[in-house]
Parts: structure tokens; sequence; C-alpha cells
């Protein structure tokens, strides 16, 4: 497959997926102010989504166009990062899950929107400004969260813990990512996770919090492989198209 | 009560509840793009319903902040129409409840923005255009479903069946509204339904779907009366800020 082709599906996926996650928070949150942020977030990263399929389908030549590609594919063609598609849990796991990926995805775009390809470095150039509020926003709540009262900090710790493992797929890069980093696309793997680590070791220092690595690293789901979790996202996503395939309404 | 109070957390339920309602589809449309619109309008009403809220907390003068109107009242407490609180049903039946609310919002936001009350009429300038966007939407969304498939027309006359009743609510003026349109803040009666019909009439006649008025006409919403579906969707809303009682996360 085209390697632009798959990073495009690989950065839509990603949005997609977690786009709905922080859509689910949008009814649920602590507070309204947290509502807009929520639904801010949720539409900025399925707008993202909704960009790289479209620049996914043209490429493929198929003509399948951006809801085929959310809506009419199974699980195992889904190529986002499993960090993604892990539960909200609470609203510590949440923010958690959204500054480990908006920081990465910030630094992805940034090096992307000055890359060049001009079909990513457009979307690149959009989405780079929309994370760097998600990377502002989830890490001063992280700070807050760590370095607040003694069960917020707990929430956080634990949620440091779950999250973990899920973060060394962002940099375990396959022969799609190398010719991208080859043709000047995408950022090489060591100087990502270089400027990832230091971002994010800032938050937690100043949270309090620590990286406690028992050496488990899932992965695959760049390359389709998927815990259940993803599966029931999608379910309850696709009943509406599936059940009414090709209905306009 | 003082009325500009009233008023101010009416509109605020309004905007909350419907809000609420519109979140819930954010991972659950049959399109992306849908994804996004419902996400942005969502929004909109999130965004009105904080606006509204602080409004009414300066005005009350009792310390009780955005959040806690939202987070920290009974069903009886809300004073939306019961029309935003009906369910979701299915994709016509949200979008004829939209098309319903958004136009009398719209008009209601319009008066308001060149009306006697600077705090009120700062919100509604804001309002105002976000409704005319949900108006057209929702509009041409009902145009296409009811003039669609034999399907889509069954199920947007049902669903216009099923919110006709709610809408009577809409222009049932009690002392609050009459001294308000004494203060010139809102519009009469009767020229606010007028305004409605005619553009509502537009949409249906377009669509060809049928007003059937079985003269059944609920109401009490904006007084504190309201169906089962309100305390369901303030219970999930709620159940974070309650269980955790102040605290910051």
């Amino acid at each position: 497959m085209d390697p632009v082709l798959t990073t495009a599906l690989r950065l839509g996926d990603n949005a997609l997926v977690l786009g709905q996650r922080l859509g689910h928070w949008v009814s649920r949150s602590p507070t309204v102010e947290l509502d807009v942020a929520f639904a801010n977030q949720a539409l900025d990263l399925i707008g993202q989504a909704n960009l790289f399929y479209d620049l996914a389908g043209r490429l493929e030549g198929k003509g399948r166009s951006a809801d085929d590609l959310a809506y009419l594919r199974d699980p195992h063609e889904f190529f986002n990062v499993q960090l993604v598609e892990q539960p909200n849990g609470d609203f510590s796991q949440t923010m958690m899950r959204q500054v480990m990926y908006a920081t990465w995805a910030h630094i992805v775009f940034e090096f992307m929107a000055r890359g060049k390809n001009g079909d990513l470095a457009a979307i690149a150039a959009k989405a780079e400004k929309e994370m760097a509020y998600h990377v502002r926003h989830a890490g001063e709540w992280m700070i807050r969260l760590g370095d607040g009262t003694s069960e917020s900090h707990e929430r956080s710790q634990a949620a440091l813990d779950f999250m973990w493992p899920w973060t060394h797929e962002l940099f375990a890069y396959d022969d799609v990512d190398e010719a991208m980093v080859a043709a000047g696309v995408l950022p090489d793997s060591e100087t990502l996770k270089t400027q990832w680590s230091e971002s994010l070791d800032e938050v937690f220092q100043r949270g309090g919090l620590t990286v406690n690595d028992d050496g488990w690293r899932p992965g695959g789901g760049r390359q389709g492989i998927h815990s259940e979790h993803l599966s029931y996202l999608l379910e309850e996503m696709q009943v509406l198209p599936r059940s009414h395939p090709g209905a306009q309404w």
C-alpha cells in the first residue's frame, strides 16, 4: 500500500477513535466548562479524521468516501494506536490518555506541516494548532490532579500506570513510517520520543507522578490488531449506517 | 423571583438539556459530517447555557456558579420547556425537535439581542447567530427526510406527530413572560407564534409533512414540571459532581 495512504489512515483512525471516546464525556462532564472543552476537542478530532479520510479515499482511488472509511470498515481494518481505544475510565484516566496522545500528535503534526507532502502538510497545519490546545488543557489538568488532593493524586498515578504500556506503540516505527521519514514527512522515531518524553516528564514532575515501566509493551494497533474495546466502540458508532446501508437518512 | 433571573434560568435550562441530548449523538451519528454537526451544536448550546447560568448566578446573589446551577439542582428546579427533554428517538425525531426548538429560539434571541436588557442582549447576540445555523441545518434535513424515501418520509411524519404536542408550551406565556414583554425583552406570544409557524410551515410543506393536532397540550416545564426523561438525563449528567461534592477533579 502507498505509505502516504497508510499514514493518512492511521492518523485518521487515531483521531476518529479518540474523538468518539471524548464525545462520550459530552453529557457526563463534572463541569459545564469541561463539557464545552470535551465537545470542542471531540469536534477537533472528528474534523481531523474527516480530512485524513478524504485524502485516503482519494489516494486509494476506489471511490470510498470519508464516511465509507469511518463506518464501513471492520476493527482489523483500523490502524489507530491502541492507546486511543483504551477506555475513558475516570476523569484522570481520560486526561492522562489525552495528554499522552496530544503531545505525540502535536510533535508529529508540527513536523508534517513543514514536511514534504503537500496534502498531509495542509491537514497537519490545522491539526497542529488544535493539538497545541489539547496538550495545554490536558497537561494543566494532569498537573492539577496529580498535585491536588490525595484522592486525585492516587487516581492520577493509577491512570499513568494504566496508560503507560500503550505509549510504546507511538514510537514503534515500521517500514511505512521509515519510508515517511525518508520522504521528509514524519520525524524520526528517536527525535519524536525525546521531544515527547521531555514534554511529558515536565507534566509528571509538576504533578508529582512517577513512571513505573513494567516492561510490558503491547502494540500492533497500527497494523490492525486491536483490543476488544475497539470492537464495542465501532459497533456503537456504526450501527446506524450499517443497518441502513446506503440510506440517506 | 426577578423575572430576568427566571428568564435566564429558563433559557439556560433549555440550552443545557438540549445540548446534552445532542451530545449523545456525538459517537452515534450516521455520518462523520453529522458527528461534527452534532458536536458543534451541542457545543453552541452548552456554551449558551453557561452564559445564561453565569448571569442567573449573579442576579440571584447567593454565590451559585454556573456549575452549581447545572449540576446541583433537582429536576423540579429546572425550567426548560418539556420539548427539549423529549428523547432523541431516531435521527428524524432528533432533527424534528431541533428545528422546532431552534426556530423558536432564533426568533426569541433576535428580539432579545435588540431588546432592553443589556445582559440578556449580549448573550442573545451570540446565540442568535448560532441558532440561525441550527435552524438551517435541521430545516434542510427535515425537508430532505420528509421528501426522501418512503421510509424516511414515514419516520419524519411520525417524528412530527410525536413532537407536535410539546410545541404548545413554547407559546404559553405566564406572568414572568408578560413582564418581560412589557419590559421590551421578549417578543409577545402572538408575534412569536406567527413567525414560528410561518417558518415551520414552509419546512413541513417542502417536506410533504402534515400537522395533526389532536388537542393535547402538555406543559408546565417552565414552571418546574417535567417528564421522567429529564430525571434520567440529569442523573447521568450529575452523577460525577454529586458523588464528589466540591471535589476539584
